[in-house]
C-alpha cells in the first residue's frame, strides 16, 4: 500500500511552520512496512489543493491530507475533497449539536463559523478529534482511502495513531504490530559498542538490532514485529538482557529514562543527598538537575565559583593546591567536591571546573574536569570535549551526571 | 514568477529528517515577492525525481531541487533532470580536475565515484559550492529555470542565497532588495505593543512593521525595499527611531542581540560585578550568563540554594522573614539577593525564588519572584508564568536578566 501525505497550509509554503507533521507521519508509515513515493505541501486554495488529491489518486492508493479542516474561511480541504471526488457537502446535525454543548459547557456563545467543522464529504466517517475541535475525515473513493486529520501536530498525532493508521494496517493486511525498545549507554564510543555487540547485530532480523549516536549517549534500539506487542516483548526481552550483559554498567537507562532522572532516583534509594560545585558549566548542572519534578527530596544546593577568588573564598579550596595543579585539574575538582558537600552538609557532591573556550585558559579548550565525592570515595574524570563552547557546557554537564551515577552505584571504571 | 521547491531523499519520506530545507527556501522567496504553489518531496528514484519535475514544469516558471548532487548510486538528480528535460549528460573536465587536486591537497586519493559530481546535463552552469564538493546546477529549459542545490543545510543556504536567489529575482525582474531589522523587547503584551505602535502600523508599507512573539519576548520586524542595502537601511532608520521612542525602556536590543549579553555589557561599562542566588530555577540565571564568551570579566559565581535551610545557613537569610513573609516571598527574593552580593563580593545580584510546579508549594505553581540588588536600589517583582516546570523555569530566567538589566540601566518601572 501505498500511501501520499499531503500537508495543506500557505504559513507552510511561506516557510512559517516547518513540516514536522509529515516526517512523524513518515516514520509512522516507515514502521507499518507502508510505502511512501511523495509528499506534497499545498498553499490554502480549493483548486490547488484539489489538483493535488488528484495526482496523489493515480499514483497512490491511499491518500492523508493535514490541515485545513478547522473553522475559517481558508480552511478548504472539504471542500476540496468534495471537489477531487464529485462527492457532495453534507452537514451533520448531530455533530453541530456536539459543538454547540462543547461551547455551552465553556460557558461562551459558538460563532458560526465552527459550523463549517460539522461539514464533510458524503459518505465521510467523522474520525473524534479528543484533543481540538475539528473532527477528522475518512473517505472510501473507488477503492482508495482518503483521510484528512487537523495540521495542529498533537491533534494529528493523536488522529493519526488512533484511527488513520489501524484503517491503513487493515487496508494493507499489515497484522502485525512493531515494538522498538532504546537502550541508552554513555561512556564507550559508537565504534566501541558496535565491537561489544557485533554477534548480536545481524544474527537476528526479527528482533533486530540498531545504534543511535545522540548527544554524547549511543542508544541501541531492540525492535520486533509480532502479533501483539506482549508478544513482540517477549521477543525483545532475552536480546536486551544479552546487550546488557555486554554493556555492563555503560547502560544507564532505556526509553525516555534521562540521566539526571536516573541520578536521583538512585540516590534516593541510598537515602543520600545531592550537591554540586561548578566553574566552567555556570550552574548547568544544578539546572538539568532541579529539572526533575521532586528534585528536593535530593539536591540540596550548589555554588558557582567562577572565579579563582571564590573558590577560594567561599569554598575553601587551599591556594597552594591551586598553584601546584592549576584551577583546571582533576586536584581542584575533587577538592570542589568535596567542599561544597562540607559547605551545604550534602552526602555527594559533583564539582566541575574546565576551560570551556573560546579564551584562552591554563588548559585548551574542551578540557573538562568532572570530581565526585560520595560517603565512600572521591573521583574524578578528565573529559577532552569537541566543539564550541555551548556543546563542550552541555556535555560536560551530561558527562557529570553520568560519572555521579558510576559513583554512587559503585560501577566507577577507567583510570 | 511561482517557483516550486522539491526535496529529492528518501530518508525525507521516512521522516528520518525533517524538511527545514524546504521552510528556509519558502522563507526568502516570500521576502522576495516571488510565489510558491506547491512543495514536493520524492525519493532516490529517478522515474519519480523525473515525473516531479515534470508537474513542476508544468505549473511553475521556476524549480528548485534540493539533494540527490552528491558522488554516491542514490545521488540521481542529475540523471532525472536529463530524463525530464530529454538533455544529454555532459562532463565536466575542468570540474573534475579541480575535484582531484581538491583531495590531493587533503593528501587522499578521490574514491572514483566522486566523478559523478563532474556530471552535468547539456547547458547547465555549474554553481560554486564553497562548503561542500557538489556543485549546483543552473539551467534553462523552453523559458523555464531549473536549480539543483545540495541538501546539506549550511551549503544549500549559501547556495540559494548567493547563486540561486539572485537568478529568480532577476528573472522575476526584482531589482530591489529587502532589509529587515527586529526591535526586540521584553515587559509588554503583543496586544500593548500593537496599541502603542497603532499609528505607525499600516501608516507606511516601506518600511513596513510586524510583530513577531518568542518566547515571552515581543520583536517588532522593521522591513523595507529598496535598490540598495544601503538605502534599505536610511528608510529603516527613522521608523527604528519613532519605534523606540515609543516603547520605551522595554526596548533592549535589536537582531542578535540576547538579554544576557546585553546585561554583561551594560555592567562591564559600569564597572560592576554580577552574582545570582537561586532557588526555583536552579541555576539556569547562572548558566545563561555564563553563556556569554568573557563572562568571567563581570560574573564572579551564584548559589543555588534549594532548600530553605541552606537559604538561612549559606545566605543568612532571618528564620523570622522567610516564616512571617514565606519563602516566595518578594521580601526573601531581595534578601538572597543582597546576601549573595555580600557573600561572593559582587556589586549587583540577583535573587530568585518561586513555585516552578508541578508539586504544590506555599504559592501557585507559575509564581516566580525575583529580586535584583544594585549599589543603588534593591528592587524585586512577582511574575505569573503559564505552562509546566519547564516553560515556567526558562520564563523566569529570562524575566531575571531582564529585570537585571532594567535594575542596572536605572529604568526600572512598574510597582
Amino acid at each position: 500500500v501505498i500511501v501520499e501525505v499531503i500537508a495543506v497550509g500557505t504559513e507552510l509554503l511561506l516557510g512559517q511552520v516547518v513540516n514536522s507533521n509529515a516526517a512523524f507521519i513518515g516514520r509512522l508509515l516507515a514502521e507499518s512496512g507502508l510505502d511512501a513515493h511523495f509528499q506534497v505541501v499545498v498553499g490554502d486554495n480549493v483548486g490547488r489543493i484539489a489538483s493535488a488529491i488528484t495526482a496523489a489518486l493515480a499514483r497512490a492508493d491511499a491518500v492523508l491530507l493535514t490541515g485545513g479542516i478547522g473553522p475559517t474561511q481558508d480552511d478548504l480541504t472539504r471542500e476540496a475533497i468534495c471537489a477531487a471526488t464529485g462527492r457532495r457537502m453534507l452537514f451533520s446535525d448531530a455533530y453541530a449539536a456536539e459543538l454547540g454543548d462543547l461551547w455551552a459547557a465553556s460557558g461562551r456563545v459558538m460563532p458560526y463559523n465552527n459550523l463549517r467543522q460539522a461539514e464533510h464529504p458524503e459518505g465521510a466517517e467523522l474520525l473524534a478529534n479528543p484533543k481540538g475541535s475539528a473532527p477528522g475525515l475518512s473517505l472510501l473513493v473507488d477503492g482508495r482511502l482518503i483521510f484528512a486529520v487537523p495540521g495542529v501536530p498533537a491533534e494529528m498525532e493523536q488522529m493519526v495513531a488512533q484511527h488513520v493508521m489501524p484503517r491503513l494496517r487493515a487496508a494493507a493486511g499489515v497484522e502485525e504490530v512493531l515494538v522498538s525498545r532504546v537502550i541508552r549507554t554513555w561512556g564507550l564510543s559508537e565504534s566501541r559498542v558496535a565491537e561489544l555487540l557485533d554477534e548480536l547485530y545481524g544474527a537476528t532480523t526479527n528482533p533486530s538490532l540498531a545504534f543511535l549516536a545522540s548527544a554524547g549517549e549511543i542508544r541501541i534500539r531492540l525492535s520486533a514485529k509480532a502479533a501483539s506487542e506482549a508478544a513482540a516483548r517477549v521477543l525483545i526481552a532475552p536480546l536486551e538482557g544479552e546487550v546488557r550483559v555486554r554493556l555492563g554498567s555503560t547502560v544507564f537507562g532505556a526509553d525516555d529514562d534521562t540521566i539526571e532522572a536516573v541520578l536521583l532516583h538512585l540516590l534516593e534509594e541510598r537515602g543520600w543527598s545531592l550537591a554540586t560545585a561548578e566553574s566552567a558549566t555556570g550552574g548547568m548542572v544544578g539546572a538539568r538537575i532541579t529539572g526533575v519534578p521532586g528534585a528536593s527530596r535530593v539536591f540540596v544546593g550548589s555554588v558557582v565559583t567562577y572565579t579563582t577568588g571564590l573558590k577560594i573564598s567561599l569554598l575553601g579550596i587551599d591556594p597552594e593546591l591551586i598553584a601546584s595543579h592549576g584551577v583546571v585539574s582533576e586536584e581542584v575538582a575533587e577538592a570542589m567536591a568535596v567542599a561544597v558537600a562540607d559547605l551545604v552538609g550534602a552526602d555527594v557532591a559533583i564539582g566541575v571546573t574546565g576551560s570551556a573556550g573560546p579564551d584562552l585558559q591554563e588548559r585548551p579548550a574542551g578540557t573538562m574536569i568532572v570530581g565526585v565525592r560520595t560517603p565512600e570515595a572521591v573521583r574524578s574524570r578528565t573529559l577532552r570535549l569537541p566543539g564550541d563552547r555551548e556543546r563542550v557546557r552541555t556535555y560536560a554537564t551530561t558527562g557529570a551526571l553520568h560519572l555521579a551515577r558510576l559513583a554512587v552505584s559503585g560501577e566507577w571504571w577507567g583510570p
